[in-house]
């Protein structure tokens, strides 16, 4: 199942190292110019290429992405057909993979590959690697803009990073953690304002379900909340009242809409670790190649790239 | 949208005033003797009916749902074609809603439902009320049985009410929020043993996706987390690598699968409360009638019935 | 699979022999005032009440389908929820089918369903009875309403008989076939008047393939044709290009939609026949009970009731 | 809409004057060597290589279509993930299409496109031309492999071409309506061999109804019949009882599945026409440039592509 939404469809195809991602959009409306440089910006940001502060690592921040249209797009402007686009991939470094042959990393989807498919790939993860991500980006992209026509601004932001919550620290948090060898959890905060009340579908179409789909279908992903969240199961309701997250019963009321997105740190670190094989035996691992400190910072435009996708699956 | 799952697909139907709620699910396999005793305990479980002690209200505890099997099944033994059923809605009373007429309660789906809809069923909530949850249970019965039959065990639990998270201190606290004319949140936890290693699919087919989508449909739920969830942000990766929480890459790994569920406090409490009516005047409202203090109790088999059907239709 | 349409979208369920059939329609607008009698004439044809000239069998002339409506009509009107119904199953002489216990009817779904599910429920046929269809005609019904509201009129009719064209000499046919222990096949032509031009998708969405579909999933049919069908492939260009049957590059030109669905003669017939049995042997089978010596006849209201279906799809 | 299917499932993309055509199939089990020599001959015969004498034109028989694969195929192998393949657009000749700005071609979707989209790719036709058939060529050629493993023959043939039903007179006929100026239809009949009984769902899952609907979404396709389809309606049951046509209740009797699919001819003729242009003005059109005299020809491929996909939905 590689296809998301449902009047706004966009499938995604490809592998980290074979010659291309991309995707398919189905059911853009016709007209809309695309400012592609703002796709570029979203690519560049989930490329990591302005945190290198951030513990990004260097090789990401090289990518160079460029997006090739291949159909329903003339000019720059949609024309109501199928939207389909490619990223090349380039910088295939297979090297770093090869120790990890027979070794399953821990955190990572190795392990749960192997027990599906019976092969595995593992140069760079196949399908599980944020590579992946880069297609999602664009089609959030031009999401983004349809939204946009319609007055809709949608941002996220990193707001939590390990135990700090202040984001002038949040470089140094990283680096500490990537300084010891290990990585850093954190919380993408996503605010959609401008949405007018009355979006959405009561029992299986609710908004805030969507969302949720949407988000723990990111990987490293590991929560969703939206309005006062995990907190309101501590309150009262004369207090939870107070905070709708800008839907009640699955609709819109016309209020931003809130949430937070938690993500686990990286799996990959620089430490030793206890793991098994591919014949079932404990053995240590170090995995070696640069990898992110915290994978939070790159997810921040993923998260507004599906937000975007779900938003405009009500709105068409 | 009133279609759940893609292999295992519940349709829901029925309003909380009308004649009856109920379902169809399409996709159940042939030749499963289903245990009624166990569908009657679920919606038992649901309509609070041991729960007197937990502030569950009266109105609730007496409910009597009997299911009606209209196709699908011949002497409590599925035949492959579609299951039809109905619960019949008794105990209809009206009166309680009449001052609610032109009123939005804080924290319902009132004022959204007006906005989409333009018209109102305000003589209890319509789609919106739990009522339209019996239904998800049945549906969710039957799909444990078929998880058994394979070995697969699901069981959900009240694991906080408020502050509190020492479960002998719950009823307590729920009827202390009640005697204060105010109501409580909750998490529902639920674990899942015996699922094989390989199940769900990467990108879009996501167990956690799904799972999220499924919980986030439930009324009054806010947040959604596995494994170590929202706390993974405060982590490092030599951490956080512990906790799978029964899935990786988006399929299952073999190990228990552990998920918290977020249910905000019942937003019809006895205290008096600022809101708007639908002339958009600033009234005062003191909402009558029979409340539970706490949803999250019987939110508890509604948890298991959704995560049933999310596994049911994985493993099909 | 026992849902049709995608923004129209109709659940059904029922066997013939079990306690009612039925469906669950989803994303009927609300606020439609259904004409019942409308409904009943519909239930009435398809029962072949007002047919007995026409071979049609006195079981079928008396059954009395009873709508029951559980949800999603209030007094008449819908109200935008989804609409579930049933028509309970009386009249059930499951002794007629005792003899076919073990054999398979030729032309019949006997084996197939055998080969496909392993048990046979022998006695009339299951989900493969034309009982089903029942549901059908009540949510086409509804859907007719739902188009001639925007001034949309649709009209099936039998054209043909066997050899026979001229409609005053149907009956004849018909009698004559049921004389000789046979029966006749027949073609139901549809006429679609009001659709406005634009209606349609390219590729995948052409509105003659889900007129196609709708109609190859009625029981009998053999074949769908739009416009001059058939007969173009004997035509040249220049004859050709003024048949557009409605519909160019699957979307609608705007004048009327012309098809024609062919109806095979109902495969149970008085005469002997030769067949097999579930053990592999050869035998000899006379076929018991009362049948329809055209179904073609009965079908005229499942033609209107798919078409309208299809149709409301397009224009939601 | 443009994608087809639901476990197999093709999403088709591309224009004909765009950069590429090509498509994303999601679905495709791992570990499949795929034969690229009969893709390679599928995409000829669609492109009409050795038809010249059919009255092919010799723009058709001169496009060399490469299939670039994206994703999904390793070495030629499939692995499981999406595959994802274009075929660049060459030999793009906008300037027959100049004198076509303004004017509806009869029998095309000129005017339909227009009446949809309110603008209209006059060069090529955009979505509409046969051009597009080439992405289902090669998505068809990768399911008939999947077939192939299984025992399953698929293969259509043209039976009929204007009055002529014999094959060595078909060149001829499509030469004289060539040198008329003229074009002719034909009729293509598929025969799949080697389908287990079993196969198929009831009610809306009906394997006919599948291929109905994949015939008619074809190009040019006004029919679709099964068994001995049409000519049942003429026939007794006692003798339309001897053809299934290889389904019975809409599941497959393990007897070869036959049907026929009735191609109109090309609507582009070097006759003088008359239309109406888009100021709603009767003009007199001569269209220029080279067409296929019968679109039948080239539409064999195509019928084997959908079939396999259909039929490939069912299996997996």
């Amino acid at each position: 199942m590689n296809t998301f939404g449902t009047k706004y469809r966009f499938t995604d195809f490809g592998e980290s190292h074979g010659p291309a991602v991309g995707g398919v959009i189905d059911g853009c409306p016709a007209g809309i110019r695309l400012d592609m440089e703002l796709i570029r910006q979203d690519l560049a940001r989930r490329a990591g290429v302005a945190d290198a502060d951030m513990g990004v690592s260097s090789r990401a921040a090289h990518e160079a992405d460029e997006v090739e249209w291949l159909s329903g797009v003339v000019e720059g402007v949609t024309i109501g057909t199928p939207i389909a686009f490619m990223i090349r991939n380039s910088n295939v470094r297979s090297a770093d993979y090869d120790e990890l042959r027979d070794v399953f990393r821990p955190g990572h989807a190795d392990y749960t590959y192997l027990a599906k498919y019976s092969i595995r790939d593992y140069r760079g993860g196949g399908r599980a690697s944020a590579r992946e991500t880069a297609a999602r980006v664009v089609a959030g992209a031009v999401a983004k803009q349809l939204l946009m026509e319609r007055g809709i601004q949608l941002e996220a932001a990193l707001t939590r990073v390990g135990e700090q919550t202040n984001p002038a620290m949040f470089a140094e948090t990283i680096r500490e953690a990537h300084a010891d060898g290990d990585s850093v959890g954190g919380i993408v905060s996503c605010k959609i304002c401008g949405v007018p009340a009355g979006w959405g579908e009561p029992v299986f179409g609710k908004v805030q379900a969507r969302l949720a789909y949407a988000m723990l279908s990111i990987n490293a992903c590991k929560g969703f909340e939206y309005g006062a969240g995990f907190a309101s199961a501590a309150m009262r309701g004369s207090e939870s009242n107070r905070f709708s997250g800008g839907m009640l019963g699955g609709i819109t009321d016309g209020t931003d809409i809130v949430f937070n997105v938690a993500f686990k740190p990286t799996p990959s670190i620089a430490k030793q670790q206890t793991t098994t094989n591919v014949d079932g035996k404990v053995v240590e691992l170090l995995i070696k190649g640069r990898h992110d400190a915290c994978v939070a910072v790159r997810a921040v435009p993923v998260v507004e790239a599906m937000a975007a996708m779900v938003m405009v699956d009500f709105m068409l």
